[in-house]
C-alpha cells in the first residue's frame, strides 16, 4: 500500500481539491494508530490560523425536510458566492444507512455543484468517534476554502448536544402545524436553538406556518437569551418554493455580527474545545477502563440488578470500583 | 471515639429518630473508606421496598423566594397531614455558606415543626459528592418516615441536572414580572420543568403574575411534553400570603396520578438509578486519573493553551493519553 504523507493533504487541501479532502477525512475518521497520528499531524499544519466561516448546525425530526432545505439553502448561499460544505452525522433511519448513494442522492443538485462538498453519515455510530471526527473535518473543509460549514444532525438522537458544541450557528428546522411534531422532538433541543425555521411554508401550508411563527416567537422569548445575549429568531421558508431563504441567512449574518461586535466568536471557539477536550477525556478513561472485557461485564450485570431494583447504585459503584481498582467509589 | 454500627441507624431511622436521621446523613456525606462501608450497609438494610413518597425538585433564581415558598409549602402539607423533610443540594451564595444556622434559619416555623425535617446544604461543593449524598439522604428520609422529599436546588448552577434525576417531579419556582429574571436562569433548566410556578403573585403583583402565568402556559404549550405524556402545568402563588399552594400540591398529584396510571413511578427511579450508576462511573474513573498529580497538571497546561488555540483539543487528548497510559485516544 502506497501511503500518503501529511504532505500530499495539505497541499490537497489547500488547494481546494475535493478528492485529497475526501480521504483526508476518511483519516480523521479511522481509528488506526498511524492513521490517528498522521491526522493530528495534518491538523497541526492546517489549523493555525482561525477562519472566519460559518459553521451551522442544523437539526429537525425526520421528515421535516432537512436534506430538501440544505439543498436549497445550499444552491442561495452558492448563487451569493459562498462556497459550502455539508457534513452529516447521525446515520439515521430516514437515510439509506448514511451511504454515500443515500447522501449524495438526496442533494444531487447540491452535490453537483462545483463550490459545494458533500460528506455523508460515517457508517460508524460510536458517538465519540463520529462527533470527534466531525470536528476535525470542520477545519478540514475550512482550510480548503469553505466558507459556510453545515452540519447535518437528527433531533431525536444524542448528538445534537455535541453538534451544538462544534457550532457557531444552531438551527432548528419545524414544520407548520406547530405542535405536530413536538412528540418527535427531544426535550431541551428547542433551548439550544439560535434561530426556528419553520420548513413548508408553502401552499395551503403557509397560513399554518405564519400561525406556527408567531407563536414560536412568543414562546421563545419566554426562555432565556443565549450567553452572547442573542434572542433566538424565528423565520419561515419554503425549500420547495425557495422562498424565505435569504432571510435565514439573514438571521445568521446578524447573529455573526452580534458575536462580531462583542468579539466572542474565536473566545466561543476555544471554549467548545476546551468542553470537547474534558468530555473526551471522560470518553477515553471509560474506552480504556471498559476495554477489559470484565469491567464491561460486570457493569452490564450491575445495570440489570439496579433497573431490576434489586441493588442500589451506591453499593453497585462500590463493587465495580473495587473489583477494578481495589479502591472506594 | 465510640462508632456506633449499622443497627444503632437502622432501628433510628425506622423509629424516624431525627437525631440519628442526621447522623446517617453525615455519614453518607463522608468520604472515609469506613464510613463509606458503614453507609452502604445501612442503604442495604433500609431501601429494600420501594417507597410510596414524593421526591420534589424546587429550583429558582436567587431572590425568587425558594426558602419562604418551602417554607408556606411544607407548612400547608403538614396541615394535610404529610411529613415533610428538605434537603438543600447547593451552598450558594444567597445563604450564609450553607451554614446549619442559615438554613434553619431561613425556615425557621418549618423547621420547628415535629413532622418536619430539614438539612442544610453540605459545606463541601464537589458536585458529585453532593448529589451522590443527596440520592442516598432522600433513601434515608423516606425510611424514617417522610411522604415528602423536598430537594432545594438554586436555577443557576451545575447541579439542576443531577437534581432532575433524582426527583420524580421538577419544579421551578418564577417571579410575577415575566422575563425579567430570566437573565439569570440558565438555559435548558425551563425545558426540566414538570411545573412551573410563579412565586410573590400578592398585592401590586396579582396582575402580573396571572399574565406571566398565561405567558408561560403559551410557552410551555409549545414545548414538547415529557416521556410520560405529561405536560408542564404553570400556576400562580403567594408564599406571603400563603394562597395557591393547594394548586401546587394538586398538580404535583395529578402529576403522580399519571405515573401511576401508566405504572412508571419504579420505572422512572430505577432508571433514575442506571442513569446515575452510569455517570458516577465516569466521574470515579475521572477521581481515579487525577488523583495523579501529573495528569492533573498536564490537563490544566493543555486547557489553557486550548482556551488561547495554541493547540488543537484533538492534539491534546493524545499528549495526555499518551503520557498517562501510553495509549492513543
Amino acid at each position: 500500500m502506497n501511503r500518503k504523507g501529511s504532505e500530499y493533504y495539505i497541499k490537497g487541501i489547500k488547494a481546494g481539491d475535493k478528492y485529497i479532502l475526501g480521504k483526508a477525512i476518511t483519516l480523521m475518521e479511522s481509528e488506526l494508530g498511524v492513521d490517528r497520528l498522521l491526522s493530528v499531524e495534518i491538523l497541526r499544519n492546517l489549523s493555525a490560523k482561525s477562519s472566519n466561516s460559518f459553521r451551522i448546525g442544523i437539526t429537525g425530526v425526520p421528515g421535516v425536510g432537512k436534506s430538501t432545505f440544505i439543498e436549497a439553502f445550499g444552491g442561495y448561499l452558492i448563487s451569493i458566492g459562498k462556497k459550502v460544505a455539508v457534513l452529516a452525522v447521525d446515520p439515521s433511519s430516514e437515510k439509506t444507512g448514511g451511504s454515500i448513494l443515500g447522501d449524495k442522492t438526496r442533494m444531487s443538485t447540491l452535490s453537483n455543484n462545483e463550490l459545494a462538498f458533500i460528506r455523508p453519515s460515517p457508517t460508524k455510530n460510536t458517538l465519540g468517534g463520529v462527533s470527534s471526527a466531525t470536528r476535525e473535518n470542520i477545519l478540514l473543509c475550512e482550510a480548503a476554502g469553505y466558507d459556510v460549514i453545515i452540519i447535518e444532525t437528527v433531533g431525536v438522537g444524542q448528538s445534537e448536544t455535541h453538534v451544538r458544541n462544534m457550532v457557531d450557528f444552531f438551527l432548528l428546522l419545524m414544520l407548520p402545524g406547530a405542535g405536530d411534531e413536538l412528540q418527535g422532538i427531544k426535550k431541551g433541543i428547542m433551548e439550544m436553538a439560535d434561530g426556528l425555521i419553520i420548513n413548508k411554508a408553502d401552499g395551503s401550508n403557509l397560513i399554518m406556518a405564519k400561525q406556527a411563527q408567531s407563536d414560536y416567537k412568543n414562546a421563545l422569548h419566554m426562555f432565556p437569551p443565549t450567553e452572547s445575549g442573542w434572542i433566538p429568531k424565528v423565520d419561515i421558508c419554503s425549500s420547495l418554493e425557495k422562498t424565505g431563504l435569504k432571510g435565514v441567512w439573514d438571521i445568521i449574518i446578524s447573529h455573526r455580527e452580534l458575536l462580531d461586535q462583542k468579539d466572542l466568536l474565536n473566545d466561543m471557539r476555544n471554549n467548545q474545545n476546551v468542553t470537547w477536550f474534558r468530555e473526551q477525556i471522560s470518553q477515553s478513561l471509560l474506552s480504556h477502563f471498559f476495554a477489559d472485557e470484565n469491567n464491561l461485564q460486570l457493569k452490564r450485570q450491575l445495570e440489570k440488578e439496579i433497573s431490576q431494583g434489586k441493588i442500589g447504585p451506591k453499593e453497585s459503584l462500590s463493587l465495580l470500583m473495587e473489583k477494578a481498582f481495589a479502591i472506594g467509589d
